[in-house]
């Protein structure tokens, strides 16, 4: 015991200096995406982390097809100066190959439309594959692995069952997707990545027994910024604000058509909704509240097809229940947000 | 006015001397019910309302098997000395006639299982169908007749189908069913109404035009009373009274187990769910806040056969908007209560 | 020869002093149809055959929205000289409401787009509803009436649902619709009439329990004449046949299009589906063999929804069993067609 | 070694004047199988043909768990002195993961209940996963692999959509599978293996776009042999046939209850099932007649759900149709039988 906490003050001591120490210390992620605008924040909130160590990138059909997503992700890898992190191309489509169009949110590219003529090649992707890459790290790493899901849930749900071992090597799932009230924003009573794949996240939330907390559609609405704090946020004079500005404009407008507006349950404001995933796996103090209860997919319903369905009553009689995030500080996240464009 | 007013103290001293003018003032109703404890509370409260005629009452199974809905429907009609109100006989079953138990909820008879040996006999029955007797109300009533429906909706569907021009004649219709939070009671996100026949309740939502009300489960548990109303409720001295406390007893008991108070979605209380809608009925200032939205009832899912579905984004394109009752005056309610045992 | 000469001369000349005996000797039918050419052609044979009485014709929509089947009917009806036979209206849509469209197999009027300036007015039908005649006329005739239904079956599930008893009241049911081999023509996997109501049709086959003959889309393909049969047919000299002639020309040419080639499973010909099932409505001894079997239909498919579903194992564990055709007696077929344009 | 290493040398010296001929000349397979009695004689049959290499065999869930499917291989390739070909573990579950019950058709253990004391263990396995090696193993024989598949599909849908690649590198693709006329034989319209794994069903069918064979339920019981033809199969004096005696009589007697009967679509006999996919990809001349079609699989149905779903009317717009077969040439089918058990 004694030792113990002498080490831990030592840790904060010795800080930089032993690399090895401070390695151990940092928490280690594995982040599977498909910027979007919104992935490209949380993304470069993790890369703005001192203790964070990003394992690696799996990228995923969703927002734009896979090669767009690569292409994105390897963009945002640049402007943050971090082309080291590993970048594998994974799913180009859904487990049953019914691709959904995500409507432009994020623009055509994905990224806002707002091209980068000197954009880093798909040559700097690695050649492992999204899936295997996924089970490799997560083995590599046994008990310590934080894996991030904004997207389609469509790599991770191959991942498990190609190795179902790796459920219970991770550390913690945070997953951006689904719905708790049967508000959808993307068919009547569906969110976006579980109705991308429906199969996809009823395997997901059906085979991963580790510690899982979703931040929700709704979760996102109930829990949004006030859009006046993006002024002071974008205005950083930083490459990484400049860059965040420009992708992020098309979206700005998106939002504020009447669409869009009924679209977001708890009224108006900028909901980042991947970085409350990002954020809870980064930070345990973030999310403040959550709801332990049982969760499946409606995967055959004429409007509900890819609903989160919770079950508090406990008539599924599934023993796993997950963390639905309720509220959040805020404080942390705007500071987090603030920081990612330093 | 001045006329109006005398014409009102008129009714006050003339009493039943003046039937054709104190008809046309009161509020015509038709009920159609599955007695149920809560069922009987909305009829004692519609047949305690001054102003409130009540033309007929329409059986339908639901909370148990249809002659026992009949005969718990003449009981509470005895007891309120009102066998002068026609009651018909609906429908057996579901339209697909996928019968699901009611688990008992309300006892194994519907009414608490606490039989009175001299309850009236099935040949007080009137011996027009349900359906047809419905349809006949509504139109011999134009614009007049005030719907409330607290059971299964098979009767209102099979009258619908059969005569749609019953849906632009009513006056409104005030639903106790379905939910808009996808957490059921019945089924992991089924209220028991919708899930006990969703084929009838997807033609009532989609093929009735008129004024809608609709008395939710969520909402009907968040707005529930504190226990502690009943103790004084219960304990007047009349008959109808000390009949509620024996038919209520039953239910007292299975709200308290575990699994009752996980379906409670805001908590434990008294949660009369079909008084809302009567109440609506009756007053026009019971609701005072609603969600106006379109609705529809998912058929086809696994865990979501019979779940309402809204759309405030209004996806599905559809013109007639149903009123979800979210606040209502608890005040009101109370009153309504305390007067129907008196 | 002779003899039956003198019988038919004495009916002649004896008149209503044997009404009973004669009444005794007719098959009563009541027919429900949404012509249609092919309901036509089975009108017109229950109307040639001299011991059938049509006790009235319940119109469906299906091929042809109500309205227009209502007048295609009375149209035939005219040019057999029957408009004495009652002629009801009946459902507008299918129980959901949700319509399909036709294709306009039959032309857009539903009978070939030959109109007649001297078609008979809708005044001319019955004020009674097609649903309740349906039970009326079951139930003043129990144990005797042949129900022949060849249009989607809403009359029919709304009839049983509004009055169950009927179910056992009837001789015999005669349905031309299903499909027994998932080869549809509508959908992938499912017949137009089964389709264009599922849920009428499922509560059809799960409700009737008198002796069931159904011809479906498969029987009805590989039990086809040769289109040389419909030369002398249509070439005999009568009103009847010039009417027929009229109206059939736009579907002879539908059929030999690539597309309905390709729906004909048994290689092509002349196929006038509603007419076997008339015919095994009128002579017993027209089915030579059939499979009986319990049979259900799809509801919840994507693919199959609408399908008749057979259960030869007995998963199902049902009860009642229909007679599903195979195979008939043509000769007979022919003559019953030839003589009805006579 | 020495006389190894000089055949080996003599092939490079000799060329195509033998050995090298002789492997271009075998048929490579690959067979994913879940032993189940008549994937025993399906494999026995490829083990006995001599221009055959079988360069894999991986196991699926299926007939019996996986852990039993690997024994059950291994015995097989021991009885036949085999145990050379390398097998591969492959998934334990369906996609979804909502196993069903084989019904023990094959015995509990999947192989007739007639244990082998001296049966080899599963450490003979290989350690590298069934779906990477059958990815690897096409990929290393472009254009030259035929994929065998007698077993729920799940370990080929998991490898196409690892890699889509390997549809266009695949010679032939040969499914025992899926039924044609809605005739199943484990749910009311399904057939084992397709309903044991639906969404793998209708990945491969959707996603494998080589030449695709598939012997289906109803054709595997319209092409069965006569029982007689197993007594001198049977009695032939070898440890091979011995073995097959004894793995066989538990199903032998299954199929001669009343329910099984009733699945025979086509009057009762010797149905090996496996053994027709097998014969087709080994003999090009086997099967006599097939029907082109496009199909894919009913994933939503409640009593269709894992039907096969044919679409001769092209409704579905699928480019690609694969091969269904109708007739074989059952002497050649007899014949490999027989040696097989040589």
């Amino acid at each position: 015991m004694v030792c113990l906490c002498r080490l831990d003050s030592s840790w904060c001591e010795l800080g930089h200096s032993l690399p090895a120490a401070e390695n151990m210390m940092k928490r280690k992620l594995v982040i599977d995406v498909d910027p979007g605008v919104d992935d490209a924040q949380a993304i470069m909130v993790a890369l703005a982390t001192p203790n964070v160590e990003v394992l690696g990138i799996t990228c995923c059909h969703g927002n734009t097809p896979v090669d767009n997503v690569c292409k994105n992700t390897l963009r945002i890898l640049k402007v943050c100066n971090r082309l080291d992190i590993p970048v594998y191309r994974g799913c180009t489509e859904p487990l049953l190959g019914r691709k959904i169009h995500a409507g432009d949110f994020h623009g055509k590219d994905g990224l806002g439309d707002a091209p980068d003529p000197d954009a880093p090649g798909l040559e700097l992707l690695q050649k492992e594959g999204a899936v295997t890459a996924m089970i490799r790290m997560i083995s590599e790493n046994p008990g310590e692995v934080h894996l991030v899901a904004t997207a389609p849930l469509t790599n991770l749900a191959m991942a498990v069952k190609l190795d179902p071992a790796i459920s219970e090597k991770l550390k913690g799932l945070y997953i951006m997707g689904g719905n708790t009230d049967s508000r959808g924003n993307t068919t009547v009573c569906g969110e976006f990545n579980f109705v991308a794949d429906p199969e996809a996240a009823y395997i997901v939330l059906n085979r991963f027994f580790c510690p899982t907390y979703i931040a929700t559609w709704e979760f996102s609405c109930r829990n949004n910024l006030p859009w006046s704090f993006c002024d002071p946020w974008l205005a950083q004079d930083t490459d990484k604000a400049r860059f965040m500005k420009r992708i992020f404009s098309h979206t700005m407008q998106m939002v504020q058509t009447e669409r869009f507006e009924k679209e977001m349950v708890a009224g108006v404001g900028f909901t980042s909704c991947d970085t409350y995933a990002m954020a809870a796996a980064i930070d345990d103090t973030f999310v403040t509240e959550c709801e332990q209860v049982a969760v499946t997919v409606e995967l055959e319903g004429r409007y509900t097809r890819g609903m989160m369905v919770l079950d508090p009553v406990e008539m599924l009689k599934k023993q796993h229940k997950v963390n639905i995030m309720k509220t959040v500080d805020l404080e942390k996240l705007k500071k987090m947000l603030m920081d990612s464009l330093k």
